[in-house]
């Protein structure tokens, strides 16, 4: 497969992100409209997104659980604004066992709703709060235009649910985790990210407040990696989630909400990759080095094989994820160029030479041709490419943010927004308005990302309408 | 919840099972008929059994992938025992985003028919193969009568597949997953079971031999606890799986599935379990240890805690999976009876007077009463809590084997049969037919587990019939 060359990413940026996925066997189209299979090799980054994930989860208090995927059609209809945003969404099972049923169920598309029906059982006394919940599921949402791993009818996440007994509380909690996925976008996808506030246009059907973490794609647009919602009383109130508290008092809980999906890869893909393709952060990348053996005759051969085992073996021991391609029929260099494509960080290139002076060739992804290539001895190797992987790892996430902050303008002037968005973000101020959003989106097909937490301070007027604000916004075109 | 008492199991066996699900928080019935919520007690125990069967998933070369759960209606359709045996179970999707779908879908009861589909675009050559894949994921079938963790419309499970060139590598996975189960089975869950050869009545919907894991629980009935398929090259000719082999011919693929569900947990709960709650096998226990601090003034709260914290930390270092109950508001006595309960198999009791003495209370679960106790100093704790784990791991496994053994009976006669499938299994030979399997089922409401792959040799007569035959079989009445 690696033969067929992609179209560059200036030729057609869409195109090459929907044949890189194929050609990576990271994901292909399902049988049925905007589903996917994710792949193997897809599906081992997803675990290392998942565990880098749940390891923080759980060091704050987490635990995971499982609701069921099917929810009778009327909760979905008990929160107002829920209702509004998800019905027209919905997968809808009609018939079960050969009969017609009696109340349709509907596939989850989120799990607010059933969370909050059991809440109001478990839950009686301050003493059973705060409650920490998080699982690790998919979701079915309807969506008319779908885009691997960026946008369909089925995707993996997890989505966190917490219940307080105070306001103040649950905003901590929504924060905490807008930050735990902030230091994990940054620590190991490499990916800066804005975090910030939504709009109450963009908000979660049913949130008081939505935050969300906005990464730069490498063609400018903005793409939305995680969410993180303030869900006041709404949920609570509409499920009669209640407790009793230290004065005997009943009160209604304060709930939060929280989700990072498969969406994620895409980020991956669209952040690092490059014309040869995939570029995959050594933290998440499924092998963070690939030993191609290089060999002539039979004879070589077995010299080359022997020390290549070898050393898989030792860097296994140092608990580096690595693979040896052992692959016959194909020439080292269709190799070369079939990892590259998949992203492999760290190339470990073998031959008889090698061998013979105990040494092997490092090839860099994130730095092609000559000048990321390094010799090394064999003894030297595990420590030298730990070293390495960590250089890759900050190296990515130092270019990302710098294409961002080049692609990122001040923009005072609606003349100035509208340049900016074409490639790029605009920081402006914003006063607020639905309508000005509105006009913006209309307009310039760029929507409000977020009002970054981090503000540069002072106050300016409104891009669109020249009002006086005191923030400053984010405005991109997004996936 | 720990105040009211479960029945016992000689009172009532199905209600000490449904009664201690609900009171340790393992799981709850969902609002939609026949579905469960997994708790985080439940959950976590579920996540330590993915994590002892991955693990031997990947050392044996198999990868985990995702396939999506809608599949469309005709896919069930195109193998023919397959549409047979699970059309009457299928949920089925009918509207998706406010329309009548065309097609129908449905929400997998399994997945080989999608696998199968995929595998026909991507094999192609003997290259490829073999595939060896996993997935875990819940899948749906409708069933009528339904307990949590045994049998609902939603479990979770893991699905393997693999596809290959030869019958031969076919059928030595179908036996090597066999052999991962029976070994997880018996190393991890302390279980004890009979690996052996399903009857044609009872085998896979589209499957040419189906092998399971039986197991006894207390009661003396029998648990199915996972399954492994031979499919031939049913679903391969229905879904057009074929690869070029090294002749360049085209030829179908044969290949097999195999499954272990959070019917395990069921398992464990009524293998292990006594009247006092559960008994959870220390490998596989989310707490292995709990730490129960007991004081009465607010000054030997402040030194029993302190210490009873630098305990856990000293646990948690050396691998231990290990809790502190500060709970407020609760006495040591009822800690002790809600931990029993719920199955930790160690409890640490640390008073003022133990931390005078520099000393600690260990109580196993497995031996209640004063047997089970001892006083240990708390420098040699790590390493005696870490060998009586050890301990309890064995203690448990053959108490559940001599258990079995107790209650397994050669029948030779019908009259033999009928009287040990009342409190057990019976050992019996049987000449292979449908038609004496079918009365046995009848008259004793015993079925037929499965053909022993161990047999003991030498030949007989059918239990049933009479006729000469050359296997003995496990009859059991089965959950």
């Amino acid at each position: 497969m690696a033969e067929e060359k992609l179209p560059t990413r200036a030729q057609d940026f869409s195109e090459w992100y929907n044949q890189l996925v194929l050609k990576a066997q990271l994901a292909d189209y399902a049988p049925v409209r905007g589903c996917m299979i994710v792949r193997p090799y897809g599906w081992a980054l997803w675990e290392n997104i998942q565990q880098a994930l749940d390891r923080r989860f759980k060091a704050t208090g987490h635990q995971n659980v499982a609701f069921p995927l099917l929810i009778p059609r009327s909760f979905i209809d008990k929160e107002k604004h829920h209702v509004e945003g998800f019905s027209p969404e919905l997968a809808v099972v009609t018939i079960g066992g050969g009969e017609e049923l009696a109340e349709p169920l509907v596939i989850r598309p989120t799990s607010e709703t059933i969370i909050g029906h059991m809440w109001s059982k478990w839950i009686q006394s301050y003493r059973d709060l705060p409650v920490l919940m998080n699982q690790w599921n998919s979701v079915v949402r309807w969506e008319l235009r779908t885009k691997l791993f960026l946008r369909t009818l089925e995707f993996y996440w997890q989505e966190g649910h917490t219940a307080h007994a105070t306001r103040e509380e649950a905003e901590a909690e929504t924060r905490q985790m807008l930050d735990i996925y902030t230091d994990f976008a940054v620590k190991d996808a490499a990916i800066p990210v804005i975090p910030g506030k939504k709009s109450d246009a963009e908000k979660f059907a049913g949130a008081d407040t939505t935050f969300s973490i906005e990464a730069m794609m490498s063609d400018g647009k903005a793409l939305q990696s995680g969410t993180s919602h303030f869900l006041g009383q709404n949920f609570a109130q509409a499920f009669e989630v209640r407790y009793l508290d230290q004065n005997g008092q009943l009160q209604h809980c304060w709930t939060t909400s929280w989700g990072l999906s498969t969406r994620m890869i895409g980020a991956i893909i669209m952040v690092h990759g490059d014309d040869q393709g995939l570029v995959l952060p050594p933290k998440l990348a499924p092998y963070q080095a690939v030993i191609v053996p290089i060999f002539k005759t039979d004879e070589e051969k077995t010299v080359v094989l022997e020390t290549a085992r070898k050393l898989k073996a030792e860097l296994a021991k140092a608990d580096i994820r690595v693979t040896l391609d052992e692959r016959e029929g194909q020439s080292p260099g269709w190799k070369f160029n079939d990892w590259e494509m998949r992203g492999v960080p760290l190339r470990i290139e073998l031959g008889p030479k090698d061998v013979a002076k105990q040494a092997a060739v490092l090839a860099r992804r994130d730095r092609p041709g000559r000048e990321g290539k390094i010799s090394v001895s064999l003894a030297d190797l595990p420590s030298t490419v730990e070293r390495l992987l960590a250089e890759i790892q900050q190296s990515l996430h130092d270019k990302a943010l710098a294409f961002r902050k080049s692609n990122t303008h001040d923009a005072t002037t609606y003349e100035d927004l509208k340049k900016a968005v074409e490639n790029g973000f605009a920081l402006s101020f914003w006063c607020g308005s639905t309508d000005c959003e509105a006009k913006i989106k209309e307009e310039t097909r760029a929507t409000m990302r977020c009002i970054p937490l981090e503000q540069p301070g002072g106050s300016g007027t409104c891009v669109a309408c020249g009002k006086p604000s005191a923030e400053r916004a984010i405005f991109g075109r997004a996936y």
